[in-house]
Formats: C-alpha cells, structure tokens, sequence
C-alpha cells in the first residue's frame, strides 16, 4: 500500500531532524503537494524538499499542526501492529518506575503516539485522541490495548479542548467491555474513586504525584488548606500522612461531594472539612477574619491556556499567590503549581520571589518539581512539558 | 555599638531590594565611604544612596562580592544570639524535612547566613566559612552550634576555592570536642563511612540524595555502571536496592578504597566492582569491547567553574555525555547530572537530546532533579542553584 506524499519546503525539516514530530501548515510545500488534497487524518509519506523520505505522518488540512510524525521510518506499515509495538514499550516503562497498575501508560508525542493519552485505572483503560489522526486509529488502538492488558472496560474520553483545533467533536463513550460505577486507585498510599462514565466524569490527573507525595511528608499535625481542590488529591494525601485538619476549597459543589466520599474512602472523614466558594471571594475572606494555616496548596486550572491569556493568566497566578502566602503562617509551607505550559518555571518562581517581598516575607524553595516518570518530556519537544510546583517554606523577612 | 557606614551608589539598591545579598564592589559609593578603610570581615551599616539605611553586611575591600547583607535591620547587633537565632531556624527546617540528622545544615545564603555552610553527620558538625565576613564570625558559629546540638565535634573544613577568591588560606581542624576516626551517615536506606579529619578527608555530598533515591528505585535486577563514582553514594544505593552488579570507575584509588569499605558496611561488596581509570578512557574501552550497561550513571565533578571555562567545560559534558549513551544498552537509563552553575538545565537537556540524535537513540526524560529541601534555593539568588540530575530513558530512535 503506498502512501500519498506530503513535501516540505527547503529547510523546513531542520526541526523535525532536531527531534520534533510536528509540521506546521506553512512549512509545507502546497505547491507541490496541496494540504486540501487531504482529509483529516489521512497518512502521508513525508519527504524533505530534496524529496528524501523522512518517515510517515498523518495529515489534518484544517489544523495549524497540520502533520505529526509517527515513525522515521519512511516504508512503515501504520496498523495494529504497529500501534501494538509502540503501546508495549509505553506499558514496559511505567512497569518498570511504578508498582502498582495506576498511571499515565500513554503520554502521546512523548512515546511515540502524537495525539494520543492512555491512563490506566487498574483493569480500566480511559483512552483519548486529541487530533484527526489518532481519532483514525482509535478503534486499532483499542484493539491493541485489550491484546496487550486484557482490560474490564475501555473508555473513549475524547473532550480534550485541543480536539476542537482539529475539528473535532467531544464524547465520552465505552468502547469495550463493561463498567458499572467509579473505578478505584491508589496513589501515594490514599485511595480515590474516580468516575469515568457516570455523572461527575472526573477523570484523575496523575501528573502531580510525586509533587503530593513530597507536600505530604511536611504535613504531619499540619492546618492545611488546599485551594481549587478538585476531587482532593493534595488535601486527601496530606490528610492520610496525618495532617491535623485539612480545609477544601473548590467552586464545584460535584468535586467536594468526592472529596467527601473519598476522605470516608480513606478514614480521614473527621477532619476534612469541603468549602464550596470562589478561591478568590474564601481567600480574601480567610484574610479579613486572620484565619491562618501552616500549610497552603496552590494548584489552580490553567490560568494560560492560549499565549493571548499571559498576561491576564500571569496576573492571576500573582493575586492568587499573594493572598495564599497571607494567609499562611509564619513557618509556613506553600505548595504552588501551574500546569500552564506558558508560565515558564522561572517566571513562577520569581512570581513567588516579588509576591513574598510585596507581603514583607522571605521564601525558599524547598523542591521545584514537574510531571512523574508516567509523563516522560520529550527534550525535542518543549510542548510535552507544562507542569511545575514549587514547595516553598515561607518564614518572616531576614 | 555603632557601625562603620557603607553606602551605595544611586540605583544600586535594587538587586539587595528585589531580595539579593550581595554588593560587588563597584556599586559602593567609594567616594563617600572608601573600601579601602575597611579591613576583611569588619561589620558595617549599609546605607543607599539617599542615606536610607538598608540593614548590616560584612565587607571585604579585598573580593569582587565587597559585602553581604547578614540582616535588613539597620540597627541588629551581629553576635552569637543573632547567629544562634539563624541557625536554630535552619535547623527547624530540616527537622521537618529529615527523620535523621544526616543533612546540609545551614546553606550559606538562603539560610540568611552567608558564606556559611554546615554539614550535619549525626553528632559531628562539619563548618565551612568561604568568606572573610564568616571566617570572622566563626567562633560564635561553632559556641551557638555547641548550644544548639550539643554535638561531640565541630570540624572546621575550610577548604573551599571560594577561599581563595577573599584572600583566606585552606586549612582543616577540630573546633570543639573529639573525632577518632570516621564518622558514618545513613542515606536513603544505605550506610556510608565518612572520613572528615583522617588522611582522606572526604566530606559528602548530600545534595543528590533524592536523585539518587529515584535512580535506585530503577535499578533492581540491573547492571549499573556508575562513573566518578567517588565514594560510591549513587552505585552503593542502587546495589542496597537490588541492583544485580555495580561497577563505580574513579580516578582516585583513594575514593575507590572508601567504596569498597562502604560495599563491605552493607553487605553488598560481592556485587560491586572497582575500576581506577580516567573516565574518558574507560569509556573509550568499554565501547571497543561492545561492553553495555543497563544503568549508567553520570555525576561528574564541576568541568564549569568559571564563566571562561564554559566552552570547554561544556565540550566535556556533551563527550561524556554521548560515550555514557553509547555503552547503555537499549531501553536503558542514564542519569546525567552537573553541579556547575554556569551548566544551564536547559542547556544540559538540550545536550542530551542532541547526543541522543547522533548515536541514534531516542531519549526521554523521566525526571529533572535539583538539589533537596536541605539545600533551599533563594529565589532572588540564583547563585543558590547548581545541581542538576537528569534520569532519562534511551530506547531505539523512532
């Protein structure tokens, strides 16, 4: 079966030999190979303008990524097999840094699969294309997972708002087996339930493990109070590892009746307490009543989500980061993260700097952390990196 | 008891107030208050330029650095209760952080005490002065750290080349009690014997103790390779953890010595080997004999310590770099790792990722590691950070 071809002008495969997997629109040449020749998702044979091949490629005319490498190898068969090969190397990684079945077992351009995000629940698989091509070889993607790991259910959790750059709809669907009811993990010794299909839909971010696991430890009879908590990661953890009390804040009524389920899940039900409120509207109320904790978890959505939203996101990393460290004591731990992958690290921690000396306190940063194992970067490719948290000690000004 | 004055030229109170430490000497108004009228170490009040004071430094006419601040209250009185205040806040802090007393004490200027470092090695301190400000201060470092801990000797390990730099000579000896023979440590579940007066006079490295953890946890079963290894701190944890055979290649037979007697301390010395070799050329042999590894590890001394040095130095690191890739077997793990500040981590990556394209690997990073919560990075100082420790996974190239 031969591939149609898809040319690049002069130089423009500079990047790609650098190690990048991605082609944008303007860097192919359309006089000799148009991109509406293609629909979304077609593959391609891609050649340098010398007309060398450089590997294949699926193709999507209406996204400004308008190619993505899946293999170097220019005579390549893409099929199950192909898939198959790439999902057990994926698989044999996360055996080896993790003992226990719940993890990221696909993170897209990272292992080869660009588009694609596999996570693993145990015996539950939630599997989701964010471009045309991987939603192409969804249904051989699904095959291969079940060959290769035998799931209960496999659930296409296709919502992912880069889906609509590609033209894509959302749904959420099974595309095997059966599930009735949340799925359950362990992380960092805590349970969680997380429900794929019903109401709530959660989902369950891994990438902040190790960041939790090293918050906890500093936890021990600790007043914290986790901000944007979601379904409790950071505050559930803390609790487990013997906070004294742990305050969660989230605007989401659905994501502190999780927390809620999960602290009884755990135990920890008695000094959990769930606050559903604006961060903003409870943080300044906390600072007007001089309510105090030792510890403070920083973990917003992403304020950044396009490069337009910089400078109003970064301004609301600052106001966020300021009226936490307010309300934390003197001696006190500050957990800031962002997932924004245009807040550089850099630019976070010197937020921290600027936000301590504006409210008279001297801060260090005990660790700065990113992404777990499960979430490899790929060091051609600066768009698989988006995670920091800085763990940060917060005492009076020297 | 009033202070000379120091002031500063115009403007050049911005970096001390953005949270910086250090004035370099042509920010002195030199004019209004010459350096030269003060002697190595004296105390001074700092002023700026519109007599506003901006706390206490130490001075030396005779460094680059001319002075650093130790407070921003104009009025302290720097004595031993000043410094036993600092020291029990560092100690606080890695209480909370350590279960064992086996950490880097006081970090110099993140721990608002600089030019001071102090090693903690159960009930034997180890102090390092670096400047004549501290050098001055040094008594009443080691009688507050008599109070403090209580400890059974206090080693004065002044031999840092920053010494150098203040016109301070090297030297090593007991400051208070007594020390016959080496002292031993306890890292990530491994025991190390640590010679801090004898004839090899080691010290150790705590910085990469959590790199070295997440390496070993990668380790079992495997055959590691670990490259200036030193006194073994990164290939005797993987061989604790299960690593099946560990080779640690040093220059210094003396250091290989320690190795061996710290294999023997925990009942690994039938699987670890000892290699006395430049590195360079034990790579090259290990290539020409298709020797592999499934873990190397790669933590050599600083070969940037200078601005000067950092085209060669980098050379250096990108060589080692690739030949460490080259005797990795496929589906293996590299950990790369740089104490030189003037190493960027993006720079390192970069290295990685570009070493990895010529021989033909692909490389992941699995996870990017600094130094631990024992060495505080200032966020206004960015002299603070050097580490850095890379654990990537190297497949086939895509």
């Amino acid at each position: 079966m031969s591939l149609p071809e898809l040319c690049l002008k002069k130089g423009e495969d500079r990047r790609l030999r650098h190690g990048h997997l991605w082609i944008f629109s303007n860097e192919v040449d359309t006089a000799a190979t148009p991109l509406v020749a293609f629909k979304p998702g077609d593959l391609a044979q891609l050649l340098d303008s010398k007309r060398q091949p450089l590997g294949v490629v699926y193709v999507n005319p209406a996204s400004l990524i308008a190619a993505r490498l899946l293999t170097r190898d220019g005579n390549a068969a893409v099929n199950k097999a192909f898939l198959a090969k790439r999902l057990k190397a994926a698989l044999q990684l996360r055996q080896r840094c993790y003992s226990e079945p719940y993890y990221r077992l696909v993170y897209g351009e990272s292992d080869g699969l660009p588009g694609l995000v596999v996570d693993r629940y145990g015996d539950v698989l939630a599997v989701q294309a964010s471009t045309a091509g991987m939603e192409r070889l969804q249904d051989d993607v699904v095959a291969a997972l079940q060959d290769l790991l035998q799931p209960r259910a496999v659930v296409l959790k296709n919502t992912s708002s880069l889906r609509r750059m590609e033209g894509l709809d959302d749904y959420t669907r099974l595309a095997a087996g059966e599930l009735d009811g949340p799925v359950e993990i362990v992380e960092n010794g805590a349970r969680f339930r997380v429900d794929l299909l019903g109401g709530q839909k959660t989902g369950w971010f891994y990438d902040h493990r190790d960041n939790r696991r090293d918050l906890a430890a500093l936890c021990k009879g600790k007043r914290v109070l986790d901000l944007f908590s979601y379904s409790g990661a950071w505050g559930l953890a803390a609790a487990v590892q013997g906070a004294k009390e742990v305050v969660c804040v989230d605007a989401s009524a659905a994501a502190l009746e999780l927390v809620r389920e999960n602290a009884e899940l755990n135990g920890v039900a008695g000094k959990v307490q769930t606050v559903t409120s604006d961060v903003f509207d409870y943080l300044r109320q906390l600072r007007e009543a001089k309510e105090r904790f030792d510890v403070v978890v920083l973990d917003p959505p992403a304020l950044i989500k396009r490069k337009k939203d910089i400078k109003a996101g970064t301004e609301a990393y600052y106001r966020l980061n300021q009226a936490a460290l307010q309300v934390l004591n003197y001696d006190g731990i500050l957990a800031s993260a962002s997932c924004s992958h245009h807040l550089e690290p850099a630019a976070l921690r010197d937020m921290l700097r600027s936000c301590a000396r504006h409210v008279d306190r001297h801060v260090l940063i005990l660790k700065q952390g990113g992404h777990g194992a499960d979430h490899p970067v790929h060091p051609a490719i600066p768009e698989t990196e988006y995670l920091k948290s800085f763990l940060c000690h917060a005492t009076v000004s020297l």
